[in-house]
C-alpha cells in the first residue's frame, strides 16, 4: 500500500499508537450502493460452529473501485462489533431513504470515511475494496432482527449464538461471490479478532493481514469487562420483554467505554471538569440505543 | 509507630506498594465489644453539608487498648465503603447473635485482624485503637436503615446525600465523646478520603495521617466508574421498589472492582483459565448482595 503522510497520534485511549493519519484529500468517493448477497441459499443453510443452524445467510456489503484483471487488488475490511457495511462516502438521499430506521440512525458517512478515496490510503482508483456487514449484526446482514424463513418472524433471542469462526466463514463466501480468490485483510477491534481467524483458516487466501486493536486471545481482564457489559443488558427487565435498545444498552455501552479509554486519557479530556466524563458516558450511551440492537 | 517486619507485594491490583506485612503474631485480641454512641441528640441534630437534615446521629463503633494518661495514644481507623466498626478480633458467640442480620452477613472476625493485635502493627498495649462505622453505613451507624424518629420508618430513599465533610464531622465528635483530642488517623479507599477532608477541617487534631489508596480528589476516571456503578442500581426496578439487594448492586460491585484491579493482575490470576474471571465478579456481586445495603 501507498505510504502514509504521518503518524497519527491520539492524546487518549490505549490504541493510539495504531492509528495513522491518511494522506489529506478533499475528495470522497460518490455515494455508494449497499447491496446484499444471499451466500448460503436455502437448499444449503448454515451450521454454526456451536451447532446451530441458518436457514439461509445474507451479507450486506459495499464495494469500491473495481477487481483488476488480474483479481489481485482485492482489501476486505471488516468492521469493529458496532460498525456496518458501510465504510466510506456519503449516501445519497435516495439510497438512504431505502435503509432500515437503524442503518439510517447509524448515518449518511461511512465509517472510514478518512481512509477510504482518492489520493486516501485505500484509494478505488488502485484498490478494490469490499466491506461487508457481519453475520449476526443489525446492519442489513442476517442477525436477530431478519425474519426466520421458518417462521416468517425475526429470530429474536433464538437466533444462534456466533463465533468468530462464523463470521469469517461468511466472509470467505462473500469473496466467492465476488470471484476474489485472495485479499488484503484489514479489521479493528473484533475485525480485527475476524481478520486472524480469518487467515488461520484460510491461509492461501490472504495477501496480507492488517490487525488494529485486537488480540488473538481474550484475556481475563477483557472477558471480565465484556461479561459486565452483558450483564448489564440480561438484567434489564426491559430487555427481557423484548425491547432492543433497553436502558441496560447503554451501561453496557458505557462500561465498554471504561474499556476503551486509559485513565491518564479521562484526565487529559476531562480532568478540569471530572463531571463532564459521566455526562459523556451517558451520551455516548443514549446515542448508541438509537442506532443499536441488544443482541447483535 | 513500630517498625514493620516486611514489605507486603500481592502481585495484582494497583494498590499493592501501599500494602505492608505486619510482624507475625499468633495472638489476636479478645472479643470486641461494639458499642453506639449518640454523637449529635435530637436537641441539636445533624445538618449536612449539602443542606440535608438528620434529627439525631449515632455511630457504631469499637475500640482496643487504653487511653493513656497523657491522652496521645489514640488511632482512628476509618474503613472504606463497605467496611464496618468491627476492625480486628473475632466475636463471641453471644455478641454475634445480637447483631443485625447485615452485620452478621459481615462476619465475626474484624476486616483488618492483621494489623490489630498483641504483637502486631497497631497493638492495643500500646495504642488505644478505635474504629467507627461512618455515618451513612449499613453496620449500625445512622444510615438509610436507621428509623427516622419522625416517622418511626426506615429513611431509606429521603435519607439525604453525604459528603466526605459529613463523615469527618461525626468522627470528630466521636473523638469528643471519648476524651479524646488528638489521633493518629489511618484509612484506605474512601475512609483514606475522608481521613484527608479530616485533617483538612481539623489540622489540630491530627498526630499522623496514613492515607491509603485514596485520592485527595476524584479525577474523571474515578467519577466515571462511580458513575456507572450507581446507574447499575438505580436502573434496576428492584431497586426502584425497595429491595436493599437487587441485582443491579451485585453489578455494581464488579464494575468497581474493574477499577480496583489492573489487567496485569487479572491476566497473573486468571490468564490460563479467563473464564474464571468472569466467575469471580459474579461470586464477589452475590457475596455482597448479602453484606451490603444499596443505599449505604
Amino acid at each position: 500500500m501507498r505510504e502514509v503522510a504521518e503518524a497519527y497520534f491520539e492524546a487518549w485511549g490505549e490504541h493510539e499508537a495504531l492509528l495513522l493519519k491518511p494522506p489529506r484529500s478533499p475528495l470522497s468517493i460518490p455515494p455508494p450502493k449497499p447491496r446484499t448477497a444471499v451466500l448460503f441459499p436455502r437448499r444449503e443453510g448454515f451450521y454454526t460452529e456451536l451447532g446451530g443452524y441458518l436457514p439461509e445467510v445474507r451479507l450486506r456489503f459495499e464495494t469500491y473501485g473495481t477487481l483488476s484483471r488480474r483479481r489481485d487488488n482485492a482489501v476486505l475490511v471488516f468492521h469493529a462489533l458496532t460498525g456496518s457495511a458501510h465504510l466510506a462516502g456519503t449516501y445519497d438521499e435516495e439510497t438512504f431513504k431505502g435503509l432500515s430506521p437503524l442503518e439510517r440512525a447509524f448515518g449518511k458517512e461511512g465509517w472510514w470515511d478518512g481512509l477510504v478515496g482518492p489520493g486516501r490510503i485505500l484509494d478505488p482508483a488502485l484498490y478494490y475494496v469490499v466491506s461487508a456487514n457481519h453475520l449476526g449484526s443489525c446492519y442489513g446482514s442476517t442477525g436477530p432482527l431478519s425474519p426466520d424463513p421458518r417462521t416468517g418472524r425475526p429470530y429474536g433471542k433464538d437466533f444462534p449464538p456466533l463465533t468468530l469462526r462464523d463470521l469469517a466463514r461468511a466472509q470467505a463466501r462473500l469473496l466467492d461471490h465476488l470471484g476474489v480468490e485472495k485479499a488484503t485483510l484489514i479489521g479493528g477491534s473484533l475485525g480485527g479478532m475476524v481478520a486472524l481467524e480469518f487467515a488461520l483458516m484460510y491461509p492461501e487466501r490472504v495477501k496480507k493481514l492488517v490487525v488494529l486493536a485486537a488480540p488473538a486471545r481474550h484475556g481475563p481482564w477483557a472477558r471480565a469487562f465484556n461479561h459486565l457489559a452483558r450483564q448489564a443488558i440480561l438484567q434489564d427487565p426491559e430487555y427481557q420483554r423484548g425491547n432492543p435498545a433497553p436502558k441496560g444498552l447503554a451501561l453496557a455501552r458505557g462500561i465498554a467505554m471504561m474499556s476503551y479509554r486509559a485513565p491518564e486519557g479521562f484526565e487529559a479530556r476531562w480532568g478540569a471538569e471530572p463531571e463532564l466524563g459521566e455526562t459523556y458516558l451517558d451520551y455516548q450511551g443514549e446515542r448508541f440505543l438509537k442506532r443499536f440492537h441488544a443482541e447483535s
